[in-house]
């Protein structure tokens, strides 16, 4: 049993600590968090030791009444693993200061820079190019959502030149004091995006462009992705080859799922933890070719599309499996999603 | 002195008044309205002689205090020519039931089909088709803003496939009862959008794909757009053939303009009727070209920016002005748009 622990439990974190304790080969040994907040004590509620993980601020936890196991030193002593889910940049520090000095090994999320980890991360892509390291980085929601597709598209036709339009959410439901509230903002101003060279620190040969706008939702990402085809392929072909791909889930308008609203409800009728969908999920009748070129619509759930791959990198840095089929359909079978 | 019926006093009719009043070539003799709502008595405060838009609902006025001058057949009889600002397809009925019978030339708005009008119309591209026509239709806010840009381009250089991503608000700002409040819609699911085969009922050459969303604001629609060039072009000769275009302005994030919030808060310091922006905002620091591909980002005030357009389209109807510069440079003028 691989020992995890998870430094930082928010957004990312408590759901990855849900996704490693539903696993038979790795278990939370603790978690951290900053301050004795609503999630400290819901982690203490949920049975994970908590660390504070910063050792001068253990006091702020004692005047609270939350009960600490120690401090991120601790933790990071007694893992196997550190899952870092720190806010972005926190994490590259945490490695120097922390994990390399203790030869932990430790993953990284996709607010870090590529370089942080030997390598980036996306089980269906690249699983075998984690074996046996020690640090890797899961790439973000998005990043994870575009090269799900896109490298099954790629594993599968003579593709060309890809352009996504990505429309974001602005802040995760449970933040308040971000926008916009009313706006559209073009972000970054020039292209491309970060998402498109993000995409090819796992796809190097993908010649991507991407543009980005952030709008005023809290639920899902959404990707407007046109890929020239270099090859004659019909949209049943494409059907195909999304279907056969593991954590790629189809919607259809035509069963009312009409925007990330009813994906959101679709979603919370599952009855998984946080009402989370893992699943890339895709508009079936949106996917469309027209003049050698295929078009479709994706909608990413920002909190949780990156669990499953969380859990199958532990696997593969351990080589608790070399199959990453075997890994993926381990991963998907406990967290509930289908193969 | 063109008499001019306005059938429809609501987000476009009276801001096409407005404009209107401020020629000298031609005059509002009156607008309709379907009840005596806030909008109906400030076009009786703001010096219109107001006409019912259905006969048998006159009662509903006399009953508010609301005076009229008559119905839509006596504005029809009176004017030159009207204005139908009604809601889509509404249009097209008028048409036949009203001023086809009564001789009377009209415009119509981009709401209804391509084939209402003998012509579809942005003076910039096309002012000389719309020379003696009894009939035409002024396009829609999207495909005003996508032609007027796409257009110069197409005039300046060898362009080749243009795709564009729309980002649009979902209702207007004095609207109520739509949403949606926290989602992202595909609309429509699947590609084409209505707006590039719109942009071709004006300039049929191009080729041209366009993807839609609906996004929780009311300010403005954002356009991503990706033009690819067929020869070599450098970002400055872009930006100098927007600069050249009428209705067309810039803006910069550098002078803190990050969003459609902002560009409407700058419209508000220009000091125009309802705070309105005419011109088609390009944000100049977001004109990049990568690998013979042009990417762009520009917004669209959807209340407002086909305002000129329908009244040059009057002053080509009846040969006032067969130049469309002159045409153009006289709106402009009359509106406070730069030149």
């Amino acid at each position: 049993m691989i020992k995890v622990g998870i430094n930082g439990f928010g957004t990312i974190g408590k759901r990855v600590a849900y996704a490693v304790s539903k696993q038979d080969d790795m278990k939370i040994v603790g978690v951290t968090n900053t301050k004795p907040s609503f999630e400290a004590k819901f982690a203490v509620d949920s049975g994970y030791k908590l660390f504070a993980s910063f050792p001068d601020k253990k006091d702020l936890f004692d005047e609270a009444g939350v009960p600490l196991a120690g401090t991120v030193n601790d933790l990071v002593d007694e893992a196997d693993l550190i899952v870092d889910c720190t806010p972005s940049k926190v994490g590259a520090e945490n490695k120097e200061k922390l994990y390399v000095p203790n030869k932990t090994k430790a993953t990284f999320q996709g607010g870090e820079k590529g370089h942080v980890g030997e390598v980036s991360f996306n089980p269906l892509c690249n699983y075998k190019d984690a074996l046996g390291k020690d640090y890797v980085r899961v790439v973000s929601c998005n990043t994870t959502g575009l090269t799900t597709t896109l490298g099954a598209l790629d594993d599968a036709f003579d593709i060309g030149k890809i352009r996504a339009m990505l429309i974001r959410r602005s802040a995760d439901p449970g933040i308040s004091h971000k926008g916009p509230i009313n706006a559209i903002i073009p972000d970054p101003i020039h292209v491309p995006s970060h998402h498109g060279p993000d995409v090819q620190t796992i796809l190097p040969h993908l010649n991507i462009i991407t543009t980005a706008v952030k709008v005023p939702t809290t639920i899902m990402h959404m990707h407007s992705v046109m890929v020239e085809l270099n090859q004659d392929v019909t949209e049943e072909q494409v059907k195909e080859v999304f279907r056969n791909r593991p954590r790629v889930m189809f919607l259809n308008t035509k069963d009312g799922i009409r925007s990330t609203a009813e994906i959101m409800e679709f979603a919370r009728n599952l009855g998984r933890p946080w009402s989370d969908i893992y699943e890339i999920t895709v508009w079936e009748d949106s996917i469309s070719i027209k003049d050698n070129e295929l078009y479709y619509f994706q909608a990413i759930h920002q909190e949780s599309d990156v669990v499953p791959s969380n859990v199958d990198v532990i696997r593969a840095m351990f080589e608790l499996e070399t199959d990453p089929m075997k890994s993926i359909q381990k991963t998907n079978k406990s967290l509930g999603i289908k193969s």
